[in-house]
């Protein structure tokens, strides 16, 4: 199969042409963002001690739950944007795709960096691992939007508007790349930074 | 990608009009859904004992049986719900989004509050949280059902019968939530409560 | 929601007036039993032993690679029968998709009734629960190939050879259900006993 | 529901006849593929230290991260040659549905053997298995596109060029079974050899 998959490295592919094929990288994409946000639920572990104590491991879970919460917004967002996004194109090929493809495994880490950040938030390196591919995530976001204007997937209304037209769609992946060094000063702070980022990027766009 | 998912914010969808993201976000909802249901199976241990003794150690899980029977009927009853409220949709928003995400990151902890539940049944932590987490997504649902008629996504037909439009359909987040306190005094009733809670529901609905 | 699940309970589709909606059901169903199959990869522990045993231990998992073997098939067998079913229903109402609901519960069984049969297939313990938990979903697939001929939903021309239309298709389940108390006697032959009947089934239908 | 299994077995459909039989088995057969590739990420462990340990510990994470992106892009890439093979598709029949389902058997495996390789890597076992499987996998897909050709199921334009077509098409498995022998002796070469064949095969395709 891998000789056919050769061949489809130069193919191109209008929505119309094959709604079925788009429709197929569509659901792909979607189910792999839906496993890795039910994932986020095996970072619960169930407490193991004896039953009059549950009520307060229980309790002391609420940094997991907070994380939990954070991570299901955070994938959520980027379902929400990846959904827009794919609403908008017209077409694609092999290029955008293997794009595709590279989000996605950033994506599908999500859940384990979800979980050294609830074990290691105090320390630099838990939050650090989880801004940084968060920003990467972002990147690849941004390359693909940017990708698909210039290769002509998006159609002409929406383009002005599209990912990647403007520097201002890299405020986002600037945040969390800033939040990076920040957290080797600043580590119990990083969540602070990145909604106040957000809040900022999102009054000014 | 975050500055597209600003614009979606003030976005509304009618069902003709984009008949591909509506189809894209109930599979969406169906694929956190199925996988949910699916990881209750992993609260199932393969006992670790000499082979003589596994016969009594597998009966001894029939709690774990019966969680699994009742949280797989829950989220299925949910699922079937959820089902119907998508199929009577005239069109969507993105608050509507918004609201089936956190519908969806309640459902997703069911496996976790199950295994809770089977692990702690006897004191009142454990059906406390199975019964909190099940009445905030009776409540989100309710909430949905509510807002969708209220912003006109429901037509006329469905729209006197609809989820939200009378003090009745909050019946049942009302039982889960009286649960929650009354598991305070007496943990091993609790799915006792909601059995008769849900079969008066029925009745009276 | 639970207000609207009721009103669904007497509620009946036709497969022409709402494909979306039936679509749904086969999407989810086909969901479920996806991520069963792909659960069933978690029953292999990678070893954790020094460097040069490793080989060793691997060589040493072949029940392990047989016995997903067998439960992929059964899934896929049963995933193949399950695909057939929904193709030739016209309908469905409630009922249906309750028993459907239950059918998939056995199902999302299977990868722990596997690791168990895998870890204790030597005493009657592994093979009967395995055994049971088939047993007990053929004979609710039997029940929905009967129900839905019965309710009409399955058309004229497939009618004939439909499931439950006879007692010919009981043969599947009975046999899983008689290797249950033979499994007692001589667990170590059951899955052979599943295989001749499996192809004493295929002869003669 | 087996008797019904039987008789699909000599079934035989186009792709016009039935679409929507035809997208459930390619739904199906990406919900697998999306959720081994999903489950790749359970291969990291949170490292389980005292917190100013943590950074050392997750920079020596690097083989897992080099391992999941390695099996990231393996399945990805498996799964853009099995989307480009359904889409020539013109019909199947149920021998094609149990090798894909033979073929899904195997890629469901590579998150296990990913782990085996990630931990063992050092030694010939780990990557041995790993190319078995991906030498394995190959075949089973070669054999797919020889048999859908020798069936007519693939349309007379795209036939010249479809899988299985020519000795060509064997320089894929050929390549992962001859590394298994290799990694005898070399075992840390192992993932070099795969990429110079990569290479060198489609440069010659």
């Amino acid at each position: 199969m891998v000789g056919m998959a050769e061949r489809v490295r130069s193919s191109r592919w209008t929505r119309e042409q094959s709604e079925t094929e788009f429709a197929r990288v569509v659901a792909f994409s979607d189910g792999v963002i839906a496993i890795a946000l039910t994932l986020l639920e095996l970072n619960f572990d169930t407490p193991d001690v004896p039953a009059p104590q549950v009520a307060a491991e229980l309790a002391a879970l609420w940094p997991t739950f907070l994380s939990y919460a954070i991570s299901f917004a955070v994938i959520g967002a980027l379902w929400v944007s990846h959904h827009s996004f794919f609403a908008e194109l017209r077409g694609f090929d092999s290029r955008l795709m293997r794009l595709n493809l590279l989000y996605l495994s950033l994506i599908v880490l999500i859940p384990f960096t979800t979980n050294v950040f609830d074990s290691y938030g105090e320390v630099p390196a838990g939050p650090m691992l989880y801004a940084a591919v968060l920003a990467a995530a972002s990147l690849v976001a941004w390359t693909m939007g940017r990708y698909a204007v210039r290769a002509g997937f998006v159609a002409g209304a929406a383009r002005s508007g599209a990912h990647g037209s403007s520097l201002r769609d890299l405020v986002t992946p600037a945040i969390f790349l800033l939040s990076v060094p920040l957290a080797l000063v600043i580590p119990e702070y990083t969540p602070l930074i990145w909604l106040a980022g957000l809040i900022l990027a999102r009054r000014f766009s």
